[in-house]
C-alpha cells in the first residue's frame, strides 16, 4: 500500500535515491547512437533504439544499489510516438530489474480526462473487458492546480493497484517561486497550502511506516522550504529534485528526511547519466561511470545523514 | 505571428469553436471498433486504429466549417505508445485537413524540460542537425505553477515557429476553485494572478489582432470570472472549455468575447464526438450527426454574441 514498496527497498539498498532517465540524444555515447542509426536510420526510429539501449545499460549498473528510476517524459516525446514507445519500454525493462518506478509527467486536468492519465501511467485501461497496462509505472508526479477532483481518479487507482503520486509542492527551478511563494490572505505562501492539500488528500491512504499514497515534489535547491514541509508535511513522502546538476549538495537535502532517516527519495538525473562525461573515461564505459557516481551520492547522503 | 493563424481561420469559417478530439473506446461506434479489432487484435494496436479512423472520419467531417482540433493526450496515452501514435498521425491528418491543431496536454516542468516538451509538441527535434517534427501541433496547453522558466523555452518556440501556448488561468472543473480562487495577500485571487503572468509572457509576441502567443485557458463554466478575465487580459487569447456536456451554454461564454466578437475559441468534445448517441441516429452516422451539432453550436454562439 502507498509508498512501502518504496521504503523497502530503500531501506534494503540503504540508499534513499532514484536516477533520472532523461535521455537526451546529446547525453548517449557515439557509440550507441551510431550502432542504433545504422540499423533503424537517422530519425525518431534511430533516436528511439538509440534511448532504449543507453537506458538498459544505465538500468543493469545501477539496480542491486539504486531502488527507483524516474524517466522524464519530456525526453521521450521530443522522439515522437517512437520515444515514447522507448519510454514504455524502459518502464518494463526497470519493473523486470526489480526497480520502482516513478513516470515524472507533472501531469494534470479535470476528473474524467485525470482518469485517463491514472489508468495510462499507473493503472489500466479496459479494452472490451480486458484490463491492460499502457505504461504500468508504479508512480507519477502530477501538478494540482486544479484541485482535488484532478487528484481523486488518481487515488482509487493508488488504492487498487497500491500505487502512489507525487504532487509539484514547491520546485526546484529559479523562478518557482514567482508563483509559488506568493503568500495568500491567510497567511502561508502557495506551496505550504499545497503541502497542505497533499497532507489531505493523502488521508486514507497511509500505511505501515506512517506515510500516505500522496508525496510531494519538494527541490533540494530550496534547502529552508524543504525542512519546513518536512514538519509541516509529516505523512507526505518527497520527491527531491535539484540535488547533482541543479546546484542542491548533501547538506542541502538533509532535512528532507524524518527522524528515522526515511520520507524521502533524492532525484540525480544528469550527474548520473552524464559521469562518464565528467570522470572523462571513455563513453563506452558510461555504464561502469554511473554506477561510480550514484554509490558516490549514496555515501555522501548517509554520512550526511548520519552526521546531522 | 501568435495566434493571428488562428483568428484568421475563425474569421474565415465564422465559427470560434474548437472540437476536442477524446476518442475514448465508449465513444467509438461498434463498426469501427470491430474492424480495427478484427485486423490489429483486441489490443492496443486494435485501440489506435479505431480512434484514428474515428478521428479521421471527425476530421472529414468537420473541416470546413470548424477552424480547430484539440485532441487531448490522456485519451491518447491511455492506449500506450500505440495510443500516442494515432495522436500524431491525427495531428498530421487535421493538419493536412486545414485545421488548427491545439494539442491539450497541460505540459509543465523546469526550463531545460520544458524545452523538450516544445520540441516536442509545438517545435522541431535536433537528430543529429537534421530538425523533424515530433508531433508539430500549432498550440500546446500548459500549466504555469512552476513559473516563467517552464514558459519561457516555449515562447522562444513560439515565435522561430510561429505557434501559440495556452495557459491554465481558470479551469472549468467544480474544484477549479479550492487553489485557484485562494486570494493572495495582494488582494487578487491566485487565477487573476496567472492571468496577470500570461499577460506579461506574451507582451512581446501582440500581433495583427492585439493577441499575444500566450493564451489562457478559462472555463465556460465560471461566466463570471470569464468576463472579468477578458477585461483584465486584453491581449490573451482564451481557450474556453465547458461548454456543453460540462454544462456551460452560450450565455456563459459570451463574456469571453472581446467589442469585435474575437479573443475566444470555444471547446466542445463530447456534445460533438457523441452527437450521434443524443441523437439517436445510427452509430455509422456520427460524422454526420458531429457535423450537425457543430453546425448547431456555431449558430448558437453567433446568434449569442450578435444579441448582446
Amino acid at each position: 500500500m502507498s509508498f512501502d514498496r518504496l521504503i523497502k527497498a530503500i531501506d534494503k539498498t540503504g540508499n534513499p535515491t532514484v536516477a533520472g532517465l532523461d535521455p537526451k540524444l546529446d547525453y548517449i555515447p557515439d557509440t550507441i547512437k551510431e550502432k542504433a542509426f545504422a540499423q533503424y536510420g537517422r530519425g525518431f526510429d534511430g533516436a528511439a533504439a538509440a534511448i532504449l539501449e543507453f537506458n538498459k545499460g544505465l538500468i543493469d549498473a545501477l539496480c542491486d544499489i539504486v531502488p527507483a528510476v524516474k524517466p522524464q517524459c519530456a525526453y521521450y516525446e521530443m522522439y515522437g510516438w517512437q520515444g515514447v514507445k522507448a519510454l514504455s519500454e524502459t518502464i518494463d525493462y526497470a519493473k523486470q530489474s526489480g526497480m520502482f518506478v516513478i513516470t515524472d509527467g507533472k501531469r494534470n486536468d479535470i476528473g474524467s480526462t485525470m482518469e485517463s492519465y491514472a489508468c495510462a501511467h499507473i493503472g489500466t485501461t479496459d479494452i472490451c473487458g480486458e484490463k491492460l497496462a499502457a505504461f504500468g509505472a508504479d508512480a507519477l508526479t502530477v501538478n494540482g492546480y486544479l484541485g482535488s477532483d484532478g487528484i481523486n481518479p488518481l487515488l482509487n487507482i493508488c488504492r487498487e493497484n497500491d500505487k502512489g503520486i507525487f504532487v509539484l509542492v514547491k520546485t526546484s527551478n529559479p523562478s518557482s517561486g514567482e508563483l509559488q511563494d506568493r503568500i495568500l490572505s491567510s497567511g502561508i505562501s502557495i506551496y505550504q497550502q499545497m503541502g497542505i492539500f497533499a497532507e489531505s488528500w493523502g488521508e486514507d491512504t497511509r500505511s505501515l511506516y506512517g506515510y500516505s499514497a500522496v508525496g510531494a515534489v519538494v527541490g533540494a535547491t530550496y534547502p529552508r522550504q524543504l525542512e519546513q514541509m518536512r514538519k509541516e508535511c509529516p505523512h507526505t513522502m518527497f520527491l527531491v529534485p535539484g540535488y547533482g546538476a541543479q546546484g542542491g549538495g548533501a547538506k542541502d537535502i538533509i532535512g528532507a528526511f524524518d527522524a528515522d532517516g526515511r520520507g524521502a527519495i533524492i532525484n540525480s538525473s544528469r550527474a548520473i547519466m552524464c559521469a562518464y562525461k565528467k570522470d572523462g573515461c571513455s563513453p563506452e564505459e558510461y555504464a561502469e561511470a554511473a554506477r561510480r557516481e550514484a554509490i558516490r551520492m549514496r555515501d555522501e547522503i548517509a554520512a550526511a545523514i548520519s552526521e546531522r
